[in-house]
């Protein structure tokens, strides 16, 4: 008899057994379940069938699904390792930037776009999301790989890159570049990135056990993990950077202390909510950019290029590592997601990203979101 | 960098961490933690320090907490158990229904209230919002107990007979009663309950171990209990029922079938989200009601009449059981919660209801939720 509670339970069906049901067909034609979450979304959004259309609460659901999807991720991974691989990841992140960038802006400026436009287009370009790289090398038991290693941490690392190149063109946009501010916003993103990795593990081992033996209501350690996670996420979204980076860093401090039953509550959680994430991909993609063909044209360019680049870029960040890991690491920083969606809806918003351009990159985030899980099943087959 | 993932986090972890602090707190002080959890509600929400506004994302993870915290107590429930307490159950419900609603009406009309909404308010004050209950018992481990057996299903029998009570209160509201459409009504929300409280429990033993076998995607005995609970809450939903019940009758139907793994994640997502509940609860409570000494004063007695008439109207249906159990079952039935809420609210909406009655009923509706827990507590105290 709840007030809105019958659109809930009914919300709740459509897209978690939607979703579910197209990743079990496309595991048994041997293809990705992920891809199969994403087509859900496009299946149920209102490009195709239009049951369900983005509201605020579902797309609260899918942010609430990629924090804990990034949390799980980050549960598995120890600082040390990441560390380890950081000044090879730092190579692969800023390489994976350039080049994208300047294609990018290239194309859209050859295309006949503004300078702005092609600036923000470029930017759009630059960030990985790598929730959906995450997942796929998670659900094959891959994270402790020294490619995936490396494309954790250089996804973070390019993430705060991400931030800087963002800044960057926004202040070009509002033609005034406060340089001050710029360097400002840089150095708090990558000191708090630095500190968290390097500190954070040490400071959980430490301060977990007083703490867990001290308080009495509920599920004690399940539910500091949860304070963690949160906490991180607000602050490195004051800090500047993605929520996400946040939720994986309070996961990676956790990993040498969670035990079983904190990781299989997690996984509960993160078992509802990231088909959420994942459709809601799919239900952004508005299939009518197909209805011009120019548009069409510069979509598949675009898109070429966003996954040309990173994997030219990335790859080439990781020439020590020999061709095979070179592949591996350039598919999995191919993935653009929401962050590219954000950035051009950003431009928009500032006036400076006209409608089809906005739908370009939100093709080119879905199309390099929905070929990166084939293309990394078929890179990290074992010959 | 996502759009509102800023907001998203932050909401999480001032209502999660300030309902887990002050769990904490209750506990140390020997109170149920339970209120700490609403009562955090009140502190954070408009009433006191205003940090938190109720918005359509909280409220959804509210429905969502108590649909999980309904599921999981139904997992702890065996069918049989419940049918067998059957008619004892029918006996407090019904005496349950009766005693509240004269009373409700009595006063409001004694008070100088309009006929139809001292209907409403009686309406308001019939359903038991057996959540909370529900929630003390389990955390006590006393679901087995036969007290908890019968609070549980006389609730489920509570929450129908309630809806035939609004049912028949809103005809009236509208000035016309549809003798037909209240009889279907009936019959479809008492044959759904009974239908899977029947043969729930049965069907699942036989089907889910088929599927679980042919199925390879994902934690499937996972996904398809959370598919399982969306589709009978939609379903009660559609009955004409509350979409706890759905909740909670799934999880009765998994009781036997549901493994350590399947109830760990479950109790994640419950720990995660039930404090929405709980603190919901809380932020609901408009304090300024206490500005007026008429409105305060009919708080209290319709506060007092709430209590006392579950206490003697479900006491005495248990009347073969003894004293002990008597009390036990009437202080179990006396919390409203959100039920009431959503009566009064309906009765607001329909114009029938004024704004200082609704405050009432929300008042009641809190403050028997608040006093439940530690009474709960006493009358389940060993001696």
């Amino acid at each position: 008899m709840s007030a809105d509670s019958t659109n809930i339970p009914l919300a709740m069906l459509v897209v978690f057994g939607s979703a579910k049901l197209l990743a079990e067909v496309f595991e048994r034609l041997k293809l990705p379940g992920i891809v199969g979450e994403i087509l859900a979304g496009v299946l149920i959004g209102p490009s195709v069938l239009g049951w369900i259309h983005p509201t605020t609460v579902l797309s609260a659901l899918a942010d609430l699904g990629v924090l804990f999807l990034l949390f799980q991720v980050g549960l598995e991974v120890r600082a040390h390792e990441l560390i380890r691989v950081g000044r090879l990841a730092a190579q692969v992140a800023i390489l994976g930037v350039i080049v994208p960038f300047v294609l990018g802006w290239a194309i859209i400026t050859l295309a006949g776009g503004a300078r702005i436009e092609a600036f923000f287009v470029a930017a759009s370009m630059v960030a990985t999301s790598v929730g959906i790289t995450a997942r796929v090398l998670g659900s094959k038991g891959l994270l402790q790989d020294v490619a995936s290693q490396i494309i954790l941490a250089a996804a973070v690392i390019d993430d705060v890159l991400g931030l800087i190149v963002l800044a960057v063109v926004s202040s070009l946009a509002r033609d005034r570049v406060r340089i001050l501010e710029l360097v400002a916003t840089a150095v708090l993103a990558i000191g708090f990135t630095i500190v968290i990795a390097r500190w954070g593990t040490r400071t959980v081992s430490f301060v977990a056990p007083h703490l867990v033996s001290r308080l009495q209501a509920g599920d004690v350690r399940f539910n500091l993990a949860m304070i963690l996670l949160f906490a991180l996420s607000v602050a490195a979204a004051d800090a500047g950077i993605a929520a996400i980076v946040g939720a994986f860093l309070a996961g990676m401090s956790l990993a040498d202390t969670a035990g079983e039953r904190v990781r299989d509550m997690t996984n509960g959680v993160a078992e509802l909510l990231v088909p959420f994430f994942l459709a809601g991909i799919g239900m952004r993609l508005d299939l009518t950019v197909f209805y011009s063909f120019n548009t069409v044209a510069l979509a598949l360019v675009i898109f070429a290029a966003a996954v040309a680049s990173k994997l030219i870029g990335c790859g080439l960040g990781a020439v020590q590592l020999g061709r095979k890991n070179m592949l591996r690491i350039g598919i999995g920083m191919v993935p653009r997601g929401e962050v590219g969606m954000v950035v051009a809806q950003l431009g928009m918003t500032m006036g400076v990203v006209t409608k089809p351009i906005y739908t370009v990159v939100v093709f080119m985030a879905v199309a390099t979101t929905l070929i990166a899980p084939p293309l990394l099943n078929m890179a990290f087959r074992e010959e």
